[in-house]
């Protein structure tokens, strides 16, 4: 066989023990908050049906998915003439699947076909990989986690002021300051009916959801060259919207009770954020102050038709590192409507950049191997077996160096791989029945028998 | 958007929670396993380089791959020539990735381009699905976990024992009975010398690897068919090798002793047995009795050079739930020679299937939610919503119904979910400040104050 340079794809990541520790912190925080608020777990394949996943995401989605060609010979029923027809044409033809691109599309289909086994209202979290060929840059990988916590089958707002509360307890395990930015697509379709587009309401906040990145005047310019009459712009820069404090949560919902007093469905969105908002400090007393209205917040999905929410981290500059929202007919893409949902989606690998960039994942994260022993000699070994196996069955993390080398090196293993008790048993602490023990943190040395060096490992935890 | 028909690609498959909680109760058991033996964990990318997968894997592993198709205008630098040569030809020019097809050939990978950060020994673990676009069948399936742990960088034949160990406490938690076949590449090696066709080693262990499938005749008729002289069949037939119970190691030993007297390998390969079959019992007393020799192992993957190890389920005749061996030079293939593993594998998918259709799951797997809340009216909503938080705040999973439905329709929800507390504030326990619940598994009814409740929920779990 010929040697391969090892290489890894564009975009994606190995992770070893120490990334690994780091992240099983993000996940345990996050996965124990879920269950905590009665979410049960689901997984779903990495593979799904193009059916299901095509159209699902825009234009851009259906081409930053990854596909999967046809097994065995895809060529095998295509005609010369569809095969130089260009890419587009052929695609259909060789592939059938592509990996999955978030995981509410593949939850939303789940639901459908397992509808007569689940009981809803459905609380169900799903922590797995989803693949995008996005142009790789920081804080974006073509293989990142979502973390995803939905209830569906209850349109009660109940739940939008509980998943916010979710939001606020895992960032806060996580020692992470966020603001919670909230909106309701309510609202996006009253400014559109009170700006005079109701028909553009797609285009309009396309772009409008552009406006942390291309600031107001780059907002107006793009609706002005989508055709928009120049009024659009000039009226909504005469709304001065912006992103609120929680302090002027009333005034702004009085503000535009008065301009939306004609336009049915704006009232509808203000009550339905007055309603989550005032729930808000029965789950958490100080929940309102980490809250904000943004009424430009559209995260581009327009498949949300009420709350639509968004995480803003605030001790780094890493943009979005959450968002949800209510959607009231996903599973009718599959066939099953009226099934109203809301949920919300974490993104851990932005997270994880986060706390490294704020120096705030915790110092001394639990090493994984608590002791290491010596193989000191032949001799020796079964007494140093025997004790090996005493401490896996008290469920302490330990390994024997599989090499009888030099003394030195062995210490010097356990040091690099931060392994806190090294024990060994020479011909002396054989006759008497006792390990020689080294606690690497202090470099404090003792002579003890197997009972007291298991209470002091128990005790040092 | 027009409904799509809610599908699954053959051979995958989603997790609800029932199924959730029995896979997280099998994947619990390894990794608390894996992590008390010492190994690390660490996760590579699903999608690999072809360059790194290609060839490793033999020409049934190159057709079982599920091949990425590359992104955007895959045919923009295809000759027309080249795109009508046949799919074969195709192939390289519009896909460079593949999904992962086991752990270990990326682990290797892994460890050649990380070798500066690495400390050697190493001893990892990894947890991830797997890809294979076999023909699914009872117990195959197209997406499975395998649950790997290897030893990188030393060649102590402690480490045989260790992990045979290892295999046998795993099991022996899942309530599982088993059987650990254990062979010697250098056996076979040794063999086909004594058979007289050393130069037909691969041929010869890969129709020897179908035993248990064909048979002996089928066998001895598939080497006849390869060409092999009659009496290859023949004197393989006099060696009488079976599978041995532990009660035999040592005559089966000595017998191959005088058979291999002039050939060096086998009487290293029998040497090494020997070492590991002693190391068992200072490893666990009773290990002996579940490892037994089988010379025809060969676990098709030519990359072992020395121990060979299926594990046998005696529960159901689901074949082999686990294997793995020694290798030597896997790092080699990416450039890093001389560095030898060994390890072993899990494949969770059918440990579950073994586990169901033997019976053996926990009867009570705890139910992931503990406390059901039910939403009486609006009135006593925030006295409810206080007891939520402090029972989540206690570490209890816990929720409330989010939609203020009959009770009954409530009750029945939470005994469908097997939720086995279901607490209510009406208005009589809103005015004495108490919560009237009921425990679902007997149907008992109390009034209690919150710290009664909890305390009562604490000593059930």
């Amino acid at each position: 066989m010929k040697v391969a340079k090892p290489t890894l794809p564009k975009g994606t990541r190995d992770f070893l023990p120490e990334e690994m520790r780091k992240r099983q912190y993000i996940f345990n925080i996050i996965e124990s908050h879920f269950k905590k608020f009665g979410f049960l777990p689901v997984e779903t394949p990495a593979q799904e049906n193009l059916s299901v996943l095509s159209g699902k995401y825009g234009e851009e989605g259906d081409q930053l998915m990854f596909r999967i060609l046809n097994s065995g010979d895809f060529l095998k029923d295509i005609s010369p003439d569809s095969l130089t027809a260009g890419y587009k044409n052929l695609l259909p033809n060789i592939s059938e699947k592509a990996l999955r691109y978030d995981l509410t599309v593949p939850f939303a289909r789940m639901v459908v076909m397992h509808q007569h086994e689940i009981n809803f209202p459905f609380k169900r979290y799903q922590i797995q990989p989803v693949w995008r060929a996005d142009r790789p840059q920081k804080g974006r990988y073509r293989e990142f986690y979502q973390c995803d916590a939905d209830v569906i089958g209850s349109d009660s707002l109940l739940l939008e002021a509980e998943l916010i509360t979710l939001y606020f307890e895992i960032f806060s395990a996580l020692n992470l300051k966020v603001n919670i930015l909230l909106n309701n697509r309510k609202i996006l379709t009253a400014l559109s009916i009170y700006l005079g587009i109701p028909e553009q309401l797609t285009e309009f906040t396309i772009i409008l959801d552009k406006l942390d990145k291309i600031g107001i005047a780059g907002v107006v310019e793009a609706w002005n060259a989508k055709g928009f009459p120049e009024s659009v712009g000039k009226a909504f820069i005469n709304l001065d919207i912006k992103s609120s404090s929680h302090l002027d949560f009333r005034n702004i919902i009085n503000r535009f009770q008065v301009l939306f007093s004609d336009i049915p469905v704006g009232l509808e969105g203000l009550s339905e954020l007055i309603t989550v908002w005032e729930l808000l400090p029965h789950f958490n007393r100080t929940l309102q102050q980490h809250v904000s209205l943004d009424f430009t917040l559209a995260r581009g999905l327009n498949y949300y038709t009420g709350a639509i929410l968004e995480v803003k981290s605030l001790d780094t500059e890493m943009g979005s590192i959450g968002g949800g929202g209510r959607y009231d007919n996903l599973t009718g893409l599959f066939g099953l409507p009226g099934i109203s949902g809301m949920g919300i989606s974490l993104g851990a690998d932005r997270i994880y950049d986060v706390i490294e960039a704020a120096g705030k994942f915790p110092e001394h994260l639990i090493s994984a191997v608590q002791v290491l022993l010596i193989y000191f000699d032949d001799q020796t070994l079964p007494a140093t077996l025997k004790v090996l196996q005493e401490l896996r069955n008290a469920g302490i993390s330990a390994e024997i160096y599989p090499d009888q080398k030099k003394i030195g090196k062995q210490y010097e293993f356990a040091a690099k791989k931060n392994i806190p008790w090294v024990g060994l048993i020479g011909p002396s602490e054989l006759s008497t029945q006792t390990l020689k023990v080294k606690y690497l943190p202090t470099g404090a040395e003792y002579s003890w028998d197997f009972p007291s060096f298991l209470s002091e490992i128990n005790k040092a935890k």
